[in-house]
């Protein structure tokens, strides 16, 4: 099985995913050849594998390794993050992930529920068989509602123009954060560091998440290659106000605001639209603020035990953050 | 918080399932007033909570009977229900349920998925909370995969005339009856029954679920007192065969055949579709085949030690499975 390019300088890391890749795989047990198939090939969809990364890498922080368990563990945080891809993909009706076909425009928005729903199970059956502890397994249930609080919020305050940063961070904080946080906090935990060094972790995860959704959204409003320079502005399409816009909204709502209360945007609309946040510098202002949660997440870093996973932490995170600046 | 009428003859159990539903309604925790009153609503909704009433009765059979942590369980297996019917009802495009308008209809399908998954959350948060040991959580994340696995099966099996007798018993045993067994046995195996009384608790449930179920599918073919005596044939209109019909085809393959051929039915074709089942005895063999489900669960409840819980649990399930008998 093939990982994500990324890893190759990481032979180690990179032969863990490959196994948290066949564990997840390992659980899909239908009998039916054909759904079976297909629930395969979006666990083999070639993601990057970034929080289940984490989880390996935090594993290795407690006095307690045991290379298995932190595979299960991570196993069990991406079947959780592909499950909230399928049911967003339905939600978003989005066409492709990954540059593949998704789940809901190859079977149905039906079946994308339901596998959505089956991988959800997965991921629970993976961490109580691994999971040291009912206290944990709590903890990541918990976790599990926050993300999804985020997502129903997020749904909730689409074409809401009210929006402001406050919201803003609430929302990334459940929706994407909570769960690097948690791959995280798990892998710390589980491996036995002490609860200070797993809060640490947690915080480290935390701040990892919201610059890392920041820079996604960011990324919305750039020039994207595949489309000719065009920046892609899916968010805004959809009635999702990010952190460029928000910011912008904020110093020039006399000019944006007409823009957005129209709910179909003409491409000079939207040629306009990014204009004005350019002018208002909300590019500008939102990559400060993902750089101040990334320097917030090293500082955390700085803080776990020594050794050499501690040494790849501090590379992956900063290559990943830095992807805009 | 008023239960269904049907408990008013068991008091305890009325007291105790209003506690069940209180129990859900204090893990609502969303901060949008309006997301929370909506999702606040489906669990006040008045359902007959059979499968939580269920978990409470077995959890009085073994020798360590702890009524709170029996009220978690039956929440954990009632929340469990709820996010799977709240999907069903995206997956069936429902408008109502219970009479009342569905989350997918007041807002929408996006909605009601994030819903669901909330739901299926707040049941994994409980149970983690609750539950004994994580060798029961792992059997319940298993029970919950059969349960969807179940489902994408009804899903992927629309409009395949080839169903057999075995497929149906197979689907509807992962689909209805698995989550009965589970209500059974994780009351029976919480409350410290021996490993052999939970056995029978499971199977119990199971014949118990797969006899609802049947009978469920009868009551879509007979005559519906609101819909002015004529049958709903809610199932066969979106591509379900179930065992009425399942029966009838085996016999008269011929002349039904033709009829489901055509995606959309009209009413003079369900008219003559009705009229062949009945005529080739689907409706009566299906009656039958329910009714030795019945006298198996009863077969099973009868190995369980004795007990007032055990004279209640015959009474419910002797009522429940008449119901057209």
């Amino acid at each position: 099985m093939n990982t994500h390019a990324m890893w190759k300088d990481y032979p180690q890391l990179e032969k863990d995913l490959s196994r948290v890749t066949q564990l997840i795989d390992s659980h899909i047990r239908i009998r039916d050849k054909q759904i079976r198939a297909t629930l395969k090939e979006v666990v083999h969809a070639g993601g990057k594998l970034l929080r289940p990364a984490y989880t390996l890498l935090c594993s290795q922080m407690g006095a307690y390794y045991d290379r298995d368990k932190a595979i299960a563990l991570a196993a069990a945080v991406e079947t959780l993050h592909m499950a909230t891809l399928v049911h967003d993909d339905v939600i978003d009706d989005a066409a492709t992930r990954r540059g593949k076909a998704t789940l809901q425009n190859t079977h149905g928005n039906k079946f994308a529920i339901y596998a959505g729903d089956y991988l959800f199970s997965i991921s629970f059956a993976i961490l109580s068989k691994h999971s040291g502890s009912l206290e944990h397994l709590a903890y990541n249930s918990r976790s599990m509602e926050r993300i999804l609080i985020g997502e129903l919020d997020q749904l909730h305050s689409r074409f809401k123009p009210a929006s402001s940063v406050k919201d803003y961070l609430a929302r990334i904080s459940g929706k994407t954060a909570q769960l690097f946080a948690v791959s995280c906090y798990t892998g710390a935990i589980e491996s036995k560091a002490t609860k200070r060094q797993a809060r640490h972790a947690w915080y480290m995860g935390h701040y990892i998440g919201m610059a890392f959704q920041i820079i996604d959204d960011i990324l919305d409003y750039e020039a994207d290659a595949s489309h000719v320079g065009k920046p892609v502005m899916a968010d805004v399409r959809q009635g999702i106000y990010t952190l460029p816009l928000i910011y912008a909204l904020a110093k020039n709502e006399r000019e944006i605001k007409p823009i957005l209360e129209k709910k179909q945007l003409s491409d000079e609309e939207l040629d306009r639209l990014i204009t004005l946040i350019r002018q208002e510098r909300g590019l500008a202002n939102a990559k400060k603020l993902a750089s101040r949660y990334t320097e917030k997440a090293l500082t955390e870093l700085n803080k776990l035990p020594n050794g050499p996973y501690k040494d790849t932490l501090f590379e992956l995170t900063s290559q990943m953050l830095k992807r805009t600046m």
